[in-house]
């Protein structure tokens, strides 16, 4: 059967339709229950993303509940390969992962693969990698982890404590099974095609379930890990998936750094965020005021409405108006962008704001925090 | 052209031919002038395994006596893949080796490759190999580096300051390039197919000429080295090449561990050494004593004599006497097999001790000592 989307972990194409996704790709959905068992859980209000689906599908999420309240615990695991700038896309499994630390009481583990990035591109440098590396450390301090519950670590520095693990997956996945999921062949060199195992290491920093918050599009990398993890007396990989922030040019694909107009960086100022937004941001709305008072304008496929929807407006009843006026036509494009320019700015100024600050606890995050002291004491095995 | 020999990095099979080697492997040829010139920067008499060709061939070692004697200077670099025991035959490179440390004053590197080792073999734990890598350095020692000039390593140990050197060459070298060289394929774990990297690191640990000391064997592994090194800033590995120690079972092929009965293994006591050189030493007597006393014996196909020539006889009065004796009938297979017996142990037993010496110098080549403490503060980029 023909489709007209695309998903892997290097490209997303067309309009994803998520509920084929999950059949395609044979995960479950995160149903009304699992959702209701979380709130149970922490006793508190869900966080935007999963009372509107942008976390909508799961690998064994339930699994994970169940260890928790069963009081076996577990730890989460997410990471980045570091690149010169971050776009608010990339904050959204950040963000998500923050919250789950908070209301779970949970140890984090961030990996930034510095040598990966390094070795996928023939322009980069280690040093440039490296920089970036420390870059977005500011952006994901900048978040909010606990300092004392959660480690930052670059593969180039933390690989003594990591290889011992890394070997042993490696010693279980040949190149044959690896070249599909991490786009490789032949003419790949030798260090992309080890880095599999070092991606699949932190999965087994403790002897817990780990659950990793990211989008759907990266699932077939942890699918090797369910392969092996338990012939390493370790847990298959628990995933909870999130849907892709359209990019700003319209509802098909994902953002994406080769198309700066497509993306809101963390960098962008005010006037940059206003000018992208009213000049890119696809409208759902119609071409002329007279026809949009008329026939109203379609949130389901206006980016400016969904990035409200699926980040920046998380008061439901406020996004519900929002919704209701610009359907029945009474708010504008105009009206709904300037809506998402301010809301945006507020957010990245205070993300700035605490970027600076993120500046004095790098040292914490890497090496100097309760469990960044404990994890540089461990080999992991 | 059909021949009835065949070298590679993993298998030695047939009667080799070292001139025809010297021009497949597209080496240059040790020559007199060379080692006359090594005799007089040394100022002192050549090692017995320059003197009679056991080191025949090399790449670059000109080079490397040219930056000698320039001042520049050199260093060494050899190691092992870690195994429950060594034989005889494995001490060749580190005998020599630790000669050329001696005459040259240069620092040697030795890397025990206790993943690799894990890694190319489904039945062996992790805990073995660096039981075994902690054995065989026990072996290494007792033959007499330098704890000042000497560092040596296991890769699952030494990894995080290898790690930025390694990444940058696993990314010049494709799997493609590494294939025939290393005999993988595509159902090769990742693990071994990153492992080039990490066996090429050690020559970029300064920047001046490499020398390695090993079986011409392993010659392949370096070409790769020489092929991309200048483009990371440092030199083509130089390398001096010896031929194998010959299997007690015959001339064909080199000793190895999967037939017990061809080799000596250092822990080898008196009367097993007795008993298996008496019992497979292969012989170039006649069948009887009378035919022996007429003909006489043949000593270029006699593995005892091979061995006292090679290794344990390095005075070169007493081997010439004994060549003679034996070709002329005069010195019997039994007589022979007695002069190697008795060398043999000789040797061994001083061997053993130092061993036992060695377990309390573990920490000196590994971590304490004025080379190995220099070494833990580099990271090698």
């Amino acid at each position: 059967m023909a489709q007209d989307f695309n998903v892997t972990p290097w490209e997303v194409k067309g309009k994803v339709d998520y509920d084929k996704l999950i059949v395609q790709f044979g995960t479950q959905k995160l149903t009304e229950e699992l959702k209701e068992k979380t709130r149970r859980l922490i006793n508190d209000e869900l966080h935007v993303m999963l009372r509107r689906n942008v976390f909508f599908s799961h690998r064994d999420y339930d699994l994970i509940l169940k260890d928790y309240e069963e009081g076996k615990g577990f730890f989460l695991y997410t990471g980045r390969a570091p690149s010169l700038g971050m776009h608010i896309g990339h904050l959204i499994p950040f963000i998500f992962t923050k919250w789950l630390q908070d209301k779970f009481k949970v140890n984090v583990y961030i990996e930034l693969t510095d040598d990966e990035k390094f070795m996928r591109n023939l322009d980069y440098s280690l040093d440039q990698t490296r920089q970036w590396a420390y870059d977005n450390i500011l952006d994901i301090i900048a978040v909010g982890f606990d300092p004392d519950k959660t480690f930052i670590f670059q593969d180039t520095e933390y690989i003594k404590n990591m290889y011992p693990v890394a070997i042993k997956i490696a010693k279980k996945l040949t190149f044959n099974e690896v070249r599909a999921t991490f786009g490789l062949d032949t003419s790949s060199n030798i260090g992309i095609i080890f880095y599999p195992a070092l991606q699949i290491a932190p999965t087994m920093f403790e002897h817990k379930r780990c659950l990793i918050p990211a989008g759907i599009d990266q699932d077939p990398y942890w699918r090797l890990q369910r392969d092996i993890a338990e012939s390493l007396g370790y847990y298959k990989a628990a995933q909870i998936h999130s849907k892709f922030l359209p990019p700003l040019t319209g509802p098909e694909g994902k953002m994406s750094s080769s198309q700066p107009e497509s993306a809101i960086y963390l960098t962008d100022g005010p006037e940059t965020v206003k000018n992208k937004i009213m000049k890119y941001a696809f409208s759902g709305g119609q071409p002329t005021i007279e026809l949009h008072r008329k026939y109203g304008g379609n949130p389901d496929i206006d980016v400016s409405f969904q990035w409200l929807y699926m980040f920046f407006e998380p008061d439901d009843s406020k996004i519900k108006k929002i919704e209701e006026e610009y359907r029945s036509g009474k708010m504008l494009t105009g009206e709904l962008k300037s809506i998402l320019v301010e809301k945006l700015n507020d957010f990245l100024i205070e993300h700035r704001n605490k970027r600076e600050e993120a500046k004095k606890l790098v040292n914490t995050f890497k090496y100097e925090g309760e469990l960044a002291r404990e994890m540089w004491k461990k080999i992991h095995e």
